[in-house]
């Protein structure tokens, strides 16, 4: 992904932050996530666990499903998905699953994450695919998104 | 659960190698799960993955995600979870994040095994939920089924 022409990281962070607005709106942890394939946005959803019930309808998870629907397959070989916070170990697990390529996010989880913090699930040599993990893009927008909706909620 | 009364593990774990079972003749790799709260079975799904290109499409994570979808509720507290084969981390971490009480599997998966092997997810005390593991139950059928499939398809 990194030498194809297209949408940039930057703006795919913007669209996962539009996400993450959008889930704070609903009552929702504000996470987004978009997943980029070919240079192109193919899929991209928020947090709807609370609306849903569904404790895997986390961010990452849903795109991911919904990209390889697009797809037809559950091997997302070359692409990149690009979320506003750390993934915790379900959807570090996901993205293995799914095969990913590239996994960029904004800001760490020191309580869950699981692609830096507490664990590197994408670097781990035991398991059958590895993916690339860069940290930290506007992490501050995204950190502050959820420091603001649990404030709020106080 | 382990003082309701109502069905045993064992007889959940057979109601789980059914479901293994059924995926296998559906060219899925026989892996079942089902869940137990107030001493019944709620849900029981099979790995979906190759019909649904879903890359969550795992036992555990589809029988999950019924049993919240009953309850009204992604907090499955008070549940127990039983699957033919050791939990991988997307599964681990779901478990996690749906706040279940306790996992039962059979076979341990020495290649992505996130419950005893390679991780132990539910006894990770940096995460906000632990789960109480037990293992090896039926392990030989359950491991033998997947020997078999695999051995089919090569």
């Amino acid at each position: 992904m990194t030498n194809t022409p297209g949408i940039s990281e930057d703006a795919a962070m913007s669209a996962a932050l539009d996400l993450a607005r959008e889930a704070a709106q609903a009552g929702e942890a504000p996470i987004g996530a978009v997943v980029i394939c070919g240079g192109e946005i193919v899929a991209g959803r928020r947090n709807e666990r609370e609306a849903t019930n569904d404790p895997s309808a986390h961010a990452e998870l849903l795109a991911l499903r919904d990209a390889a629907l697009a797809a037809g397959s559950w091997r997302l070989s070359d692409v990149t998905v690009v979320v506003t916070l750390e993934p915790c170990v379900m959807c570090a697990g996901a993205l293995s699953q799914a095969r990913v390529d590239r996994v960029v996010f904004g800001a760490h989880d020191p309580k869950a994450g699981a692609c830096e913090t507490l664990y590197n699930v994408g670097a781990d040599p035991r398991l059958n695919h590895e993916f690339e993990v860069v940290s930290g893009v506007r992490a501050d927008e995204c950190g502050q998104l959820l420091t603001d909706f649990f404030a709020d909620r106080r």
